[in-house]
């Protein structure tokens, strides 16, 4: 049975509270999230591919070196990225005013930052904002949902309960995407709570797993932010016993966690900056999951599909074209492309198709593209958006 | 000495005409253009490296083959390409109706294709417009700078004479860019005429070498194109000796074949789709030039350093970013960057800069961006142009 989404998101779970601030980073929006677990938490975290990686990513992977933590601080508005010594410095101060707040360690603490790259936080306004956040943590996590986005324009939340072999446990996650998006942990940021009871290492590996399936199989412009970063605490606190490798529980668990990261995968493809449409792009028949990944990403980043899916234009000759340039060897001759059940190009020319019922079916909230190698069994699935005039008006206007 | 550009394009060099007429294929433009040269030429040529090669192309290497062409035909409005068996023969007629025309082999004839992909010819009314077309060949290139452009908003021509030990020769081109243009042939289309006399091996040599320098470094949307293809016809009719490997005139002949092709790509990327801008973006301080050009394409390519870049905003922790993903090891703490003569960004962080002066020099026609990685010797350019609104409308809107 596959897992059924329920309301709320990073409080679900037992034992978790959130609260989220303005305290004046951007004019009048929430700007400063808090995630607090009653009792220190199992914690597994990834991070981005970029080399260039953010002083809060810096500091997190040494707090969380021992697989515990017990509270996530996250500001929007400023990423603290190539920001040198000044930038680990005000995350550690982050950090360590969250742990006075909740008289906790330092070290318990996770920091993340997303926003624009090459300025310096403006630490004594979230200096001043902490012990408010603090004083607010509570059950509703909407706050903490609105105060990580940047240019989303929805909160992305979601949350599962699971039914294991004696006892019931739950997964929630809120995430923020929009721009920046590409593979290899492409979320930005997404932040998981459980009250599952589990070690760090199958944690780890479990978060991995999912985070490959989801978050790295979505694109919104190619590009990958320095600030990448998912985050799961698991504070045991459903009362079940401890989750071990191999077991039905364990399967029930990263069943239920591929749903939640899928999910909120899927929200920030749809949400993607200036987007009008979320599209699947289906790569079928190729020789290998990697292959059928490198083409689906060739035809989910080119600049020419994502426009004439914008256009509602079943100008299926520019998806052929990425095709034949994705470094992954393909017959001409044997490629068949469909849009949803509409199959457009077959044995690698044109198929006899109505161009009104293709501009229908690209015209939906919801496109499914899908491309068929014809040269072997393997597949692999990318969500991304269109790119709309829209992209271009935020990304042209976004530091000013 | 370096070159100067002289004016005329293709017809510049001795016994070469053109001609460019509007056969129907597009509404009342010019769609079909034909370059003659009066005796069989010397030929080289260098093609996509999209592996879904088009048509023409597929005709053009099999009539290269022994180094000799004496006319060159291209229509505009459709690619020819993904069209399979029928495509092949609807090229094959291109080149048996300019021979039939021009009483020469079909095998001197090279034939080349730009539109939409994936659509029939139209090759009625290609056929009749053939004979119009060879009964305008004359000095004036206009018609066939025009001919071949699709989205372009200007033709792009160049011609310069060289004085060699004891002659004079002149090289003359003419290009189309606009869209799909990225690295590995990035022309979509150019066409080279030369008097001089030279062999096919060492002709071939110079293209490549010069196609390389020029056309391969520059891109407006990380799209390759199935049917980029830069064409040379070098006919002897200077009156000079035969250029040799290694001589001094093979030395200028190099020379000069690099300025018309800088040029002819400069004024590609400067007319990219819905650009407002040209764009330099300079790597130095790189370990290699490989590494050096991999860079520059990361930044080059990345839709939100040509957004920023179109919004005129100083916004240098995306380039940073692209840096920081391009798959090349850089120490984010050795890194300089730099818009026009103003620094940004020393040591990877942000430099004291005025916004004033940065915004002005981004308001330019013509901006420099340099990136120093400080960890070598080498370094590489590529143009590009910014990401604009005009880009999505043109896209969205192609194929209808």
């Amino acid at each position: 049975m596959s897992p059924q989404a329920i309301s709320g998101s990073i409080t679900v779970p037992r034992g978790f509270e959130a609260a989220g601030v303005s305290c004046g980073i951007k004019n009048r929006k929430r700007d400063l999230a808090l995630i607090y677990s009653e009792v220190p938490a199992t914690a597994a975290a990834v991070y981005t591919a970029n080399q260039f990686k953010a002083a809060p990513l810096w500091l997190t992977q040494r707090h969380l070196a021992d697989g515990k933590a017990q509270a996530i601080v996250c500001n929007s508005g400023y990423a603290n990225a190539c920001t040198g010594e000044r930038g680990k410095e005000d995350a550690l101060r982050m950090a360590q005013l969250i742990a006075q707040e909740l008289n906790i360690p330092p070290e318990m603490v996770v920091v993340a930052s997303t926003g624009v790259i090459g300025r310096y936080l403006p630490i004594r306004r979230i200096e001043k904002g902490i012990p408010e956040l603090a004083s607010l943590l509570g059950d509703d996590d909407n706050g903490a949902a609105e105060a990580i986005l940047t240019t989303d324009t929805v909160p992305k939340k979601v949350a599962v309960a699971v039914e294991l072999a004696n006892s019931t446990i739950r997964i929630g996650g809120i995430a923020k995407g929009s721009g920046m998006i590409c593979p290899n942990m492409a979320t930005m940021l997404a932040f998981l709570t459980t009250d599952a009871r589990i070690g760090p290492e199958l944690l780890q590996r479990l978060l991995r797993d999912s985070v490959d399936k989801s978050f790295n199989m979505i694109t919104i412009d190619g590009d990958t932010s320095t600030n990448d970063m998912a985050v799961i605490l698991a504070n045991g606190l459903s009362g079940g016993a401890e989750i071990t490798e191999g077991s039905g529980d364990c399967v029930s668990l990263a069943a239920a966690l591929d749903f939640v990261t899928g999910e909120l995968a899927k929200m920030i493809a749809k949400d993607g900056e200036g987007a009008t449409k979320l599209v699947a792009i289906s790569v079928e028949g190729a020789g290998s999951f990697p292959e059928a990944k490198q083409v689906a990403f060739a035809v989910a980043n080119s600049a020419l599909v994502k426009t004439a899916l914008f256009g509602q234009d079943p100008n299926w000759g520019r998806i052929a074209a990425a095709v034949g340039t994705s470094g992954v060897e393909v017959k001409e001759e044997k490629l068949a492309i469909s849009i949803g059940n509409l199959m457009v190009c077959n044995n690698g020319v044109g198929a006899d198709f109505s161009m009104r019922k293709a501009r229908q079916l690209l015209s939906a909230p919801e496109v499914e593209i899908t491309i068929n190698l014809n040269q072997g069994r393997q597949q692999a699935r990318v969500y991304t958006c269109d790119l709309s005039y829209d992209y271009v008006k935020i990304n042209a206007k976004y530091t000013t």
